[in-house]
């Protein structure tokens, strides 16, 4: 590891500080990769299981790893309400994980790929930051491995087939008004929400009006996401609804005969990915749904494996704790055997600032009182977490421009409830240099006596009333109201037996509300569910609130244009 | 390698032999691969320019290359008009090389990368057939290295870029009605055709008529294919016109300022992929354009590093002589330093006996005098090649239903024409066994003393001009028509200063003329042009005969509702 560390004015708000710090990408450059074959080698994972992507990704053949399993310890990472001023969870992940290695634990991350889209449009990666990313970061932020191509391919074969069928005489009889499956793209293309398909005339096809999502939105991901393994990833293909026959029959995927197609696609992409950490800790980047209407966390298939591989499993889920984890206790943890021992909830003095009322421009100014305003957005996360029957570390998130009377505010508030609590600097020290080390004592102490997961709801619950339990006991909601049309599907997924499915909340992350607008802990407001979309295939009901998104647009100033590739064959602009 | 023929009466026209004949995938699983960096070293590539995609892919890092030019000789390898009844130039192309290197020179491949779409159609795979493939077969059909997924992500941030430049207050003028490039995917997906976009009100876009084309249709694989070097590719890539103003301005992508990021999503694909033969002969698998609306042969990348690394490099031309080889010869050999140094034109006993009149069900069997009269294309095809001052050797490529006594007359009209003519059988006994030693022997013997390539027209000839030259002088015919919008191109062509441009003729591939009908040798028929389809990053004007289809459609039956995952992980029903 030749990556020097920043000065200590360093900050991952690189805009309060200027040019003086290096960017995330500069420090990924900076860094000397060990050959994958290395890092899988001290992994316990044989030569022979590997496939090389290059010297430094390689795919891993889970039908060539030996028999032991070491039963790893999952750690969670999950995060306060997020704010525009950004909790930098995947970084706190990353170098949470490099200090639990520097600790002498066998430790692995299992984390999500990034989505090609949005990094052409405005958001960063999703492979950490500072000294404490995965690498190399220009190869897993644009294509990777192809598994997010492989997963837009099964997608569209799927569309492609379905459209067909309708031209080729309809033997199903699919109403062409009902297909509730649509194409994808992982890209940022706002003009293809909403479309209209099929036209020219009787040789290009049956008008339609149809859509394309972001693929990281594609129930395909979701089931890549959650299947055991290649046959369960077919079984579940199978169980896709794509739409109702003009009697309003639900039409699965194995009643088109399509799942193995799908599922031949995706072959090579249900195999997880192998990357390292600046400081070498080996780390599988692997699936990545949204985490609105879908579970958002990296496949069940590298959090398996990881546990297979290693002693303790440090793996994140999107949004914040209300979302994020709760996804992950009541969907992820239901299908695959990764329930977790130890949650960390990622807090930072500014987002805390923010729930207290404070603008994101004023967020430079030391401001405790805010923050003591905002800690209710926290405490309500670790009670939550608790009720989940597992015990939380808040580990606040050091930003360079945080005073360190803000920080011992945080610090006395969380000893003040009861919660462990460590302040972190792993974006400017690393979790490999001592950034982590506070942060790994306090998760260490909590393995040492884990909690046991306890789900929030049976799935004998009716689907209302286990949406009816998510509101009252994560998001403390007085009640639940569903739309007319909501109310339409209840009845539809209770004629098609599929009550027994957990629910997935669709609602804006910036709440507890579905009203973005309503920071720290409110209470006694109504949630409002506008649509229900039975996701068989995944297995789950998404429970839609507010206005939802699953096309993103790009700004005005795309971050795509500041992108290039210099003489060198080097990649400029990203980040 | 443990493959063994099959037995004698083994034939491509598997339908003709029953289930004793092995299927290409069987053939192909059967073979033993050796490990590409063994494959690598024999070729002398450096094993630190050799990116491994698993053990028997790799990508060619060209800047590690060591600086030794051999400026291998090209063998180009055409063909008659096809038929339905199937030439199998891919699979002769790869016999030739093996029975070459067999021969003791040393030979690299340069062929295209099949496209997915047709492959879930129905078409065949593009890596060969029975002894004569390239390897490994399943996976170079498939995502292979993931190049046409970047080919579309990069095709598709373009279209995202451009819409959300309207989207956004258009500084640039962008008519909508006037946007040209269009939006691609890798499937054959008829509904996606024609399109409306943009609906949904004024937060979703602005609405107008779109549509989708197959990725091998775009120009950025045109100009992925005909680029001599990274920073060329950008440079093309910058010079693709995307729309036009109101006012009829053309509109480059620079003038987007999206050339650089269309260069970052390419800067892996733009790297040849190394895999080899069943008989270990290596094969640089790059890049595959549409052969009507493009120039339809693997990147110029490919073809020259080969020659940077062999002797001898055996490539291939989409479709029949009449255009694969002329745009080989007045498109890709201007723009690369690829010049043949001799021709092989493909024939069958049964495609010539379809050009002599018998129908595609008569055709096993034996019929000399229809094979006689269809011989008139061939002889043709042979002329033709004469023309750009280079020597055709005729490839008979034997299918088992051949009669012997037509096997003998082909030959025999050959050499009563006085052209080199050899019968092959790489399908059933392989290049790498005896099956093609009598054809290496012919082209060796033109390679002894090659010709001197002479393009059919210089570029200052206007555009309309070379369109009339490749009319009379290769396809004899006896004039060309332009419809009124066609004219009205011609005119903007050359008030946009783009005459000096090479023609890239889109006409059926069945037929000298613009008929797909009149096979054999017609003479005195007109060639109609539709449109004129200025690319000026690829660096050619399209000129458009006949109907088009930029986007397959899916077949009654699609293949892909036939193929599968089974429970060891193994792909099944793929051909």
């Amino acid at each position: 590891m030749t990556a020097t560390a920043p000065s200590p004015s360093a900050s991952p708000d690189s805009s309060a500080t200027g040019a003086l710090v290096r960017s995330d990408l500069e420090i990924a450059r900076a860094a000397t990769l060990r050959p994958i074959v290395e890092i899988a080698a001290a992994a316990g994972i044989p030569e022979d299981a590997l496939e090389l992507y290059g010297r430094y990704k390689a795919k891993i053949d889970l039908s060539r790893l030996g028999a032991e399993d070491r039963h790893g310890q999952v750690v969670l990472v999950t995060a306060i309400s997020p704010t525009p001023a950004g909790e930098g969870k995947s970084t706190l992940t990353v170098g949470l994980a490099d200090a639990l290695a520097r600790a002498g634990k066998r430790t692995m991350i299992a984390i999500r790929e990034p989505s090609l889209g949005p990094i052409l449009g405005m958001k960063g990666g999703a492979t950490g930051g500072g000294l404490s990313q995965v690498l190399p970061m220009e190869d897993i932020n644009l294509h990777f491995t192809g598994d997010f191509h492989a997963i837009t391919a099964a997608n569209n074969a799927l569309c492609a087939l379905i459209d067909n069928h309708i031209f080729q005489g309809n033997a199903l009889d699919i109403d062409p008004r009902r297909v509730t499956f649509k194409r994808v793209m992982d890209m940022n293309d706002r003009a293809l929400r909403s479309i209209v398909i099929g036209l020219g005339g009787p040789a290009q096809g049956v008008p339609r009006e149809a859509g394309f999502d972001i693929t990281v939105a594609s129930e395909v991901m979701a089931v890549f996401c959650l299947a055991s393994s290649a046959a369960d990833l077919k079984e579940r293909l199978g169980r896709i609804t794509f739409g109702y026959t003009y009697g309003r029959r639900p039409l699965t995927v194995a009643d088109l005969g399509a799942a193995g197609v799908m599922a031949m696609l995706l072959k090579d992409a249900i195999k997880p990915n192998l990357v390292q950490t600046i400081a070498g800790t080996p780390a599988l980047v692997h699936g990545g749904p949204f985490a609105n209407i879908a579970h958002g966390c990296n496949s069940a298939l590298a959090t398996t494996t990881a546990r297979r591989l290693a002693d303790v499993v440090v793996t994140e889920a999107g949004f914040g704790a209300d979302l994020g984890a709760e996804k992950f206790m009541d969907i992820k943890a239901r299908y695959a055997d990764v329930a977790p021992s130890a949650v960390v909830v990622v807090a930072t003095v500014r987002a805390l600032k923010m729930h207290g009322g404070v603008p994101k421009d004023a967020l430079t100014e030391p401001n405790v009182e805010a923050l003591e305003r905002g800690f209710v957005n926290l405490a309500r996360h670790v009670e939550n977490v608790r009720k989940f029957g597992l015990e939380p570390v808040v580990a606040v998130n050091r930003f360079g421009t945080d005073a360190p009377e803000e920080l011992d505010a945080v610090v006395r508030l969380c000893r003040g409830a009861g919660v462990r609590v460590a302040v972190a600097d792993v974006w400017g020290r690393g979790g490999g240099g001592d950034g982590g080390d506070d942060l790994a004592r306090e998760v260490l102490a909590v393995l040492e006596a884990p909690g046991t997961l306890r789900h929030l709801y049976p799935l004998e619950m009716g689907v209302e009333e286990k949406i009816g339990t998510v509101v009252r006991e994560v998001y403390r909601g007085a009640g639940v109201e569903f739309s007319d049309q909501a109310r339409r599907t209840l009845q539809q997924i209770h004629e098609n037996g599929w009550d027994g499915l957990p629910v997935c909340m669709a609602k804006t992350q910036y709440s507890f509300s579905d009203d973005p607008s309503l920071l720290g802990a409110p209470e006694g407001f109504t949630v409002h569910v506008r649509e229900l979309w039975p996701r068989t295939g995944a297995g789950f009901i998404v429970a839609v609130t507010g206005s939802l998104m699953t096309m993103p647009g790009l700004p005005k100033q795309p971050a795509a244009l500041r992108m290039d590739l210099d003489d060198e064959g080097q990649v400029t602009g990203l980040f």
